[in-house]
């Protein structure tokens, strides 16, 4: 097999000549892949339906002639001045009434029918060109979908489309005023008209905010679908992609339009290691099965620019990407980003970062020649990412978007520190492949995913579930009966009651412990037989067991002596409970320890800031510390990349890395 | 008597049925008050002019047979989708011209006739039907009146009301010139029109911004009018009070248009004990002789909620509040404050919170039944807060109205630390009750208050003047001759220049003296016989004494050896001054305790974090530290709530309380 | 010779018999200067066309019968509320449509016709009624041009201009696109039409946040020339200058159409030396050859008020400064500056503040009496100070404007550590003065620039370069060839690529190297023999020697082993270069030191914190520190003024100075 690596290219800023002394550097420095076109419109077409495609031909041609591949590109984040000059009222409106401006990107509105046809027209037209070329390996759609420094459209049409929307959904205002609990703050409404989008940035009810990011995410996959027809009219076995599409729209209902998803991920040093691994790890489960790429990385990852560029990219390789595409190849000379890193710099000469491209795309091709292919990382546990649960996160006094996913990367956190790692799935998501599940934040169980979770436990499967779970109905609204909805006889316990309240505790301390008793909630127990005592906030469960043992308890506050922390058998399998939204770090480590090993799943030893990944025969060790590690690894075979290992013991510097093919 | 134990309830977002049963949990919760309707409109008047008042009714009815009284409410602060939508300019309209959304509350503009037309309206269809129901036990206008995300409006209404209330009030451009000194930055008048309102978010002079707050404060107090005539069209004899009104707006003022005044707080445990005792203090005042009802409360305040509900509680009946009302009831399903704390949760079952609700109200009625009646705490020691001045502090370029609200708070605190227990009260409220009048910060005084403190002094008053009081006339200029104003000969001194600047020392911290002597100006001497060495800040008085002892003097600076603290004996009462908008605590608590003995007020020696406060025959202790406490109090008796009191001690657990009958 | 000491003064405020008693205060306090009428418009033309001049002539002729001089200020930073009603257009508009409010200041554009129109008409008439006044010294136009709250302006009349700009400029949009680099993100433009004005506020390219800049920068000039025009049309040997004109604007053009100019600086004894000695150079050198006024300064700078006051009216005569005009005279009563710092207070009477300006005008007086004159400062450093590379720093992902004066400051900072003042000059300034250039930052180098620079070095000349500079376009676009542009030859370096990285390194700290070593850049070498280790951030040269010596080389990443810093033997000079836009500050200093000695330069031994300036016979020492020190000066002489100089050593106290006259 071959790792492909690309990178993102600008032909239509160089001439021809150019072009083809950097197919030659390019190939050269390993290059297989070269992403273009994605900021092209105004040199697509200069003026309203005149296009110009030559210098496109020209460049695919050459990297075809090359060997290399391309990753073609609809230009539409970057509608040109002639376009905006003309339909003003494309540009993203605001709530206060002022609009995005031209000079930037992403200054257009999804929503816009406007937009959208002058979009279909361009790219009906690149697809018409390009679809008989074989060296185009994929299509990818726009550029970072949903990214904009000038937040969400609120222009006529997205209010109309909205509206349109919540009228299908709703059919009447009564069930509408219903499922929003407009009863509160006197914002029951009487004619249709009335209702404007939310937003997160407005303080309103989350209702309204969450069927405004429902509409959104509708509307930016028929943004995406509009797109797929104008390329597939012309190439209809058009590989379709696109890349770091945003986080605050469903990225698995997006990844259903799509081929494969692409990421970009500029790693930094400074993150700690389980960041990087979550946001591999995210990525890669977009669409079940389908390998997603790196659409974009940093060509100097962070300070010191030593060796993480191929620390990186091994730890990119470790996780399921074969595919990965830097940006970029040459600095722009001017624009926005000039300064951003590249291969080439400015002077188009090949130095020190091009000779290290070089070494490693060299290694890499020694390296895997001698495997057909490497399947994905199979993973034993799994854990619950819904964007329903993200978005009802977005609304209310003491909530925002940011709570959500810091709570799925702490879950994925504590598995990691016992060399477990995780996929991080949707709820309609086959849960069979998997021991474990941690469901550490959704905030409602629609029944048919309530009774897949039922099964799976049923059938052996351990469920670790957390807070205010199963608390809400599908409007976000607060349910008026004791939770966890349709699993109360699952887990063995009724909640029936919580307390909210906000200390900001430090999550990662457990040292604040005895210096703030008075100001925590505090619980304690056993697990296994070891004492456990730890810190609980943010939102606080009053339950009564119904079925479940305790094994955790309240030690204060007015649930003193109340369970905290409880498990139930359920056919086969084990169903297991946290009363808080957050836990102290020490205390949550510990509990998913319990929940692994109930789901048979084996810990692995491995010192502090070294993850350990196994893909097919091989197994990956990434030190991601600032001090060298000399460790016993638990399985046996040779060195094929990085490390060193010897009488049993690998040895890794700091940011170094070492792959083992198992005996 | 009976401490009344109210909640805020919605009755409107519940089947009757349930509010039979709600009836009966409160009833049995110890609640005897409900708080009904603020945020109701849309409930109450689905479309314009139609009304549907059954579910109120209903509510009211079912209430009272349980025995508890409703605080009716009109729903002004949300004015609901069909009227914002008929009428777009009763929205807010920012000073640049972006308005309020539909959404959140507090949308529309106080001043608006049209906004006012459409309330009155309401107001008065709910007063006639409510009128003759007995279990009425008062009505609330609005809802905190005064608070919007939106900032003050200043659309075009605003503009031409605030035109003729200048008008009104200067009569010529000439004299308005003059008072705003518009000779400053060419901002002379030729035309009414060319004027627009001020705000304190402008940069602008402290003339306009002054007389815009002036403004606000009548249009607010017009709105205030406007309901309560509403009102008493129908229900001639209702009591009529409102929550919380903004501090931003003259609250004594609007407390002569009120029956009695009422307070939203919500306590925090990591607010320092001075905190919580000058709010209930400055709450208490506001209508003389009048008690105020605490009309919201947090059910689990702060962290822990161990015994919180209950230590706040008691704190509040200690300074005069027998009416408590808490918010609220049971949780919103929805809506924007669905995770704000409540009694019941989203499932309606009484739990934990309900519980200790319980015990807390029978604890209550088994204490108080056997007192007919508590008087207000009654104290020695008054300080003035004066909204003049409060409003002359938000303009010009260093100063914010912040500093006049921690400037009094810092006076109340020096207070507190020798058990002295103070009023907050308005300048033209009668002083004869009080023995030492603390004057930290009052820019202006008109001829009547000189007058009315000179008398009092004469009478054997003490009074503590602090800083630039006295140097500015009634627009907020700085006085051309030297001051304090009217009250040079009372105080004995002659304030002939001032010099400002700004080094943002801690208020709190002394220690700062000798590693920054370069940096502040400091001043030394003896009282009563002990030396005392300080720092000074903000605001420096460069004076004369003209018949005053000095007590302490500048040490450095172009005013070394000038006087900082003089006394003047004046009739048969002290006039005491320092020349200082700050002081450093350890200094000012000196200085206050050197005024406290001079009026002969008695000081109680309480250990850190324990305030003592006295209603009638009882004393209330309570500890606000994180640690208990042992010490012997000033008072014999038998403890009828709380604490432990043995052998002449007492001891108070963290965050306790106890109350001692006297003997 | 006679130092001028001034004031600022409002008589518009005060009544005339005020104005005669001000007059003798003045006289009595050693006031020679007084600048009018800055604020005053509306009480010069209090309606259209009506001019009321009465109080200003009286004013001028009472003061110059007291024998004060008269800076006389067109009033136009403050459009009366009559213009800005009949014309609100002239208001700044902003970007996002808000405009600019009436109640401040500068609230107008500069660019309006009609703003300008009206300004012209005003000042034709001033200039009329006081051409023939002997006691003007001066005008002053406007007040701090380009200070504003409201951001630049971009009403329809700035974008029509910009236009106009862009087309005189650029002929066509084929050679605009191309300098602006339009093909990244599709900016190209086909209709000059959809071309907007930029800012450093926008996320924007380069390209067209320079333009912009330079159209502002002319924009602003010819609001100068026109109001010059009107002055000289009666008054044709009027000496004009303006203050404090705004540092994000070409300072170096504006002074080329002014007669001298005027700088405001409240200096802060917070501030570390080398700021007050950087901002005293700058202003110093804007006009070549012409001293400098300060024409605004603290009365009470700072604190402690002791001494600062004089202290820092010495260190503005020891750095050229012979016109020193105080804000000011008397505190208005009222507007947003009431509370500034004054001579006399609110009450007008000689206090402690007027005593000190007598006490330290009646010493300079009886100082200076003896010397017939004093020359500028000599310098033998420079350091090049470019608006052309500051602009260029406005735009892009990873600058901004503060980081070219910090970068300046730094250098400037370096020298003064080893006893060696500097100027501060444009790229244009004659180079022959000086033995060393230091250019820490020059973004572009315009051939003639460069061939200057040679002919310098190549002359016995010493340049010190840094980092990025050169390797941009005159559009601040890179170069796509190897840098520095025109100088590879001087430099005998090539600079191939760069890489950018930012780790936020505090400037300062040397300590950081060993405990951060894998994240930083480091370098390390000898000079003179000793060894340096240090740590270079922000963009990183990766160069290849071609002729030079290499002094320093780098120690780690993949630039390991490569030249840091060089020098090359060019002519009778020597180039030096360094390859890093931030280096730790114990390295630069040692890397400053080294090319100091290279020019033949002597150090001054001082102690920290103590700056040493030579004016003609008169030798300055200021200590800037908290503690006093005593040392041995590099000259022999009698004290003049200030300090203590007894047995060859000079003992300073904090903030204190000694003038030593040379033997």
């Amino acid at each position: 097999m071959k790792i492909e690596i690309g990178t993102a290219y600008y032909p239509e800023a160089w001439p021809e000549e150019r072009v083809r002394l950097d197919a030659k550097l390019m190939k050269e420095g390993g290059i297989s892949l070269v992403r273009i076109g994605e900021f092209a419109w105004s040199h697509m077409e200069p003026r309203e339906g005149v296009y110009t495609f030559e210098w496109l031909h020209s460049a695919v041609k050459i990297l075809g002639r090359a060997g290399i591949k391309v990753i073609l590109c609809t230009p539409t984040s970057t509608a040109p001045a002639w376009l905006v000059k003309k339909h003003p009222e494309i540009r993203i409106r605001r709530p206060d009434g002022t609009t995005a401006y031209f000079g930037v990107r992403d200054h257009t509105c999804y929503t816009s029918s406007v937009y959208r046809k002058y979009a279909a027209k361009l790219i009906s037209r690149l697809a018409k060109e390009f679809a008989s070329c074989e060296s185009i390996a994929a299509w990818q759609l726009d550029n970072e979908i949903g990214h904009t420094i000038f937040g969400s459209c609120h222009c006529a049409e997205c209010q109309k489309e909205f509206r349109n929307f919540l009228r299908r959904k709703y059919g009447s205002l009564e069930k509408l005023n219903r499922a929003w609990w407009t009863v509160f703050w006197s914002q029951e409404y009487s004619d249709w008209d009335e209702i404007e989008l939310g937003g997160m940035e407005l303080k309103m009810d989350s209702g309204r905010v969450l069927d405004s990011f429902r509409f959104r995410s509708e509307a930016n996959r028929a943004f995406i679908v509009n797109q797929i027809q104008a390329i597939r009219k012309f190439a209809p076995d058009a590989r379709i992609c696109t890349n770091n599409y945003a986080g605050l729209f469903d990225r698995f209902k997006a990844a259903e339009m799509l081929d494969f998803m692409g990421e970009d991920f500029y790693p930094s040093a400074d993150k700690p290691m389980g960041h990087n691994a979550m946001v591999l790890d995210r990525y890669r489960c977009l669409k079940e099965g389908v390998p997603a790429w790196i659409l974009e990385s940093a060509t100097s990852p962070g300070a010191p620019m030593r060796n993480l560029f191929r620390f990186f990219l091994w730890s990119f390789i470790a996780r399921g990407y074969d595919h990965i595409v830097y940006f970029h190849w040459r600095s722009h000379l001017g624009g926005y980003e000039k300064s951003h890193g590249t291969f080439l710099g400015p002077t188009g000469k090949p130095r020190a970062r091009y000779r290290l491209l070089q070494e490693v795309t060299r290694e890499l091709d020694a390296v895997f020649k001698k495997y057909p292919s490497l399947p994905l990382p199979k993973q034993e546990a799994a854990i619950l990412h819904d964007y329903e649960t993200l978005w009802s996160w977005c609304a209310g006094f003491w909530s925002h978007w940011g709570e959500f996913e810091k709570t799925v990367e702490y879950s994925h956190r504590q598995l990691l520190a016992w060399g477990v790692n995780s996929d991080l799935i949707p709820p309609d998501r086959d849960f069979s492949p998997y021991k474990l599940l941690v469901i550490p934040l959704q905030t409602h169980f629609p029944k048919k995913l309530a009774r897949r979770l039922r099964a799976f436990i049923a059938r052996g499967g351990v469920v670790l579930l957390g807070g205010s779970s199963g608390m809400y109905d599908g409007n976000s609204k607060l349910l008026p009966e004791p939770g966890p909805e349709h699993l109360r006889e699952v887990f063995g316990i009724s909640i029936e009651d919580f307390i909210v309240f906000n200390s900001d505790m430090p999550m990662a301390k457990n040292e604040a412990r005895e210096s703030s008793l008075s100001k925590q909630v505090t619980f304690s127990g056993t697990l296994n037989g070891k004492p456990v005592a730890g810190l609980a906030d943010k939102w606080i469960a009053d339950m009564e067991p119904a079925g479940a043992s305790v094994l955790l308890s309240y030690e204060n506050t007015i649930l003193k002596g109340q369970p905290f922390f409880t498990e139930n058998r359920y056919g086969d399998g084990w169903a297991l409970y946290y009363g808080a939204n957050l836990v102290d770090e020490a205390s949550l480590r510990v509990m998913t320890r319990y929940a692994v090993e109930k789901a048979g799943i084996p810990c692995r030893a491995l010192p502090e800031n070294v993850e350990a990944v196994t893909r097919g025969p091989l197994t990956f060790f990434l030190n991601h510390g600032d001090t060298p590690v000399s460790f016993k690894p638990d399985c046996k075979g040779t060195v094929v990349a990085g490390g060193r290992f010897s009488r049993g013991r690998l040895e890794l510097q700091p940011r170094d890395f070492c792959v083992i093919e198992h005996e």
